[in-house]
């Protein structure tokens, strides 16, 4: 907070607070918000109905129970005055940010994601080991579905999508985060909500699933094939499946995030399917499904031994189909480690 | 919008972007938002690779999807460029108002809730046969809590919560939106976490659970009894139960919502359980769990026919038990109707 002149960090709704308190608000309209001064104590203001919920941490913060006709932004504007810069946490409820600056005109707003981010990007060992675990899970589900042991001809997208979400449950997640499944010209979508559209014979299903298991989260990609891989989808694919490869191999300690990006994406663009890459190659993931580090052009920011990102190149020509390839990889100082190992292959499973 | 002097209104992830748009944001880090001027054209602005998501609803909102490298934020920052008074979405995430704020140094920033607030709060009869149906859905599983077709006894809270929310999306919810089970001294904690607290044989068990069932939810809270009802426990929840058939009846055409909490919560206190009544008598239910109207001292609002809010009134004695008894009711021009229509006594289930 010193280094980056923050006063006063604000945080609610999200996961920094559950991050540095362990306790995650409830995402409701009553406010609940720990107010971290740089130099006081923290103090975490909470609806009196939900004091019961945190574990009292003395030394680390004071709790104060808000009753149901008081005006809780007023007690944090209190808590915060005299704070000239003041970071807040993403995924505050704006409410809370549009009822609190009347309380600090004179202050100025940030991101709170600049002070936890780094804290939250580098993961120790028993934080890898719950990805780990979170990806295992997933890369069973992926092995079922290219060994066609589940169902796809004939079934709808959504169908599919909420066996998948059965299944993320079943191996251990305690939520469902999502659970993509495009078919066809759908896949030429990469955030396609899967619907009513029946899957057919003979064409690709792309499915991009994960949920939170302990705590941590996972996502994986990998595409099936309902019949016998036409050549274009298959050059296609080995494009794919090279410029993968070849972001996860670019992720060594000390690589610009930027670059991991550009070694998937040169592979793609030199086999001339640059047009039809629309995203970046990946996202951070930990408590979140998607935080720190981006691998996007633009971000200089070195791999740190700890991070852990997505690589998911893909490639999506729109009104034909789409594809996508992903892993959760670490950066180590032995260099990358995937932490999905399921077949990499578009697999032809039977109609 | 011209009424309270709004000249811009931005809408993100939440319910009033789809209520107005038919379109959910997915809850990311990519902005999603609706700029709608007072004067002229909506335009959404989209993440290019969530485009395909949108149905296109041509003059009511144009698309402008932006790419990976592009800057959101400055883009709706031109769009609302001359706007002195913006209203925003309460659950946008803060991120994108913080990054808005140096766009727009001369705006003022409100509730976009006072703007499309009292267009939600009033249900058509549509909306009120669907919160009707999700209503039904959870009246079949309070029945069978009562009818002890749920084991408790011997169970954890968590479990049987896990059990609730598979019942809930077997009624026919898409989503599982809380399934509270607090036992004993934990239902004194009116936002319990289920945990790993095992129910034991005579005591007091609440459960307050909820879902999303084509877009909107159901909410019910009812305690049952492992046990013989001790005679502290049957003459306080006699108290409870007056005290939520009054908050009912009271719920008519024209009355102030703070007067639905006063006829609750007179009940409770002239029984001596005032103190043990902490919080508001009630929400608004609608595409969201807590919207407007509240049921709180304060709120002079006078209900209008169509208004859908719970009626849940409490008593929690700290140490311990706690009680609540919960329906949704709506107003109508015959009258309050509760959609809710489970067993309001509490019952004794067999340990």
């Amino acid at each position: 907070m010193a280094d980056r002149q923050i006063d006063t960090l604000l945080l609610s709704v999200g996961h920094d607070l559950p991050y540095l308190s362990g306790y995650t608000a409830m995402p409701l309209e009553r406010l609940t918000m720990l107010v971290v001064p740089r130099d006081a104590d923290a103090t975490m203001v909470i609806p009196r109905l939900e004091a019961a919920r945190v574990t009292p941490q003395p030394g680390v913060f004071d709790l104060l129970p808000w009753g149901e006709t008081e005006d809780p932004t007023a007690i944090v504007g209190t808590l915060s005055a005299g704070a000239r810069r003041i970071a807040v946490g993403d995924q505050m409820w704006a409410r809370f940010l549009v009822e609190l600056l009347p309380h600090l005109p004179d202050a100025s707003f940030t991101r709170a994601v600049d002070v936890v981010g780094p804290l939250r990007m580098s993961k120790d060992d028993a934080e890898i080991a719950a990805l780990a675990a979170a990806g295992a899970a997933v890369d069973t589900i992926a092995g079922e579905l290219q060994r066609g042991e589940i169902p796809l001809v004939g079934r709808t997208e959504a169908e599919v999508s909420a066996h998948l979400g059965r299944r993320i449950i079943e191996e251990g997640h305690q939520r469902v985060n999502f659970a993509i499944v495009a078919a066809g010209e759908n896949a030429a979508s990469p955030h396609h909500h899967a619907g009513s559209r029946v899957i057919r014979e003979n064409e690709i299903v792309l499915t991009d699933f994960g949920g939170t298991m302990d705590g941590y989260c996972s996502d994986t990609t990998r595409c099936v094939f309902t019949g016998e891989i036409p050549a274009d989808v298959a050059e296609a694919y080995a494009v794919l499946h090279e410029a993968q490869a070849a972001g996860v191999a670019a992720a060594t300690v000390g690589t610009p995030c930027q670059d991991v990006d550009r070694a998937a994406r040169a592979i793609i663009a030199d086999a001339g399917y640059g047009e039809y890459f629309i995203h970046r190659t990946g996202h951070g993931i930990g408590l979140e499904e998607h935080e720190d580090p981006y691998i996007v052009e633009g971000n200089t920011l070195p791999l740190e031994a700890g991070h852990a990102f997505s690589v998911e190149p893909g490639i999506y020509v729109p009104g034909s189909w789409g594809m996508r390839l992903e892993d959760i990889a670490v950066a180590t100082a032995d260099g990358p480690r995937a932490l999905n190992n399921s077949n990499h292959e578009l697999v032809s499973v039977d109609a």
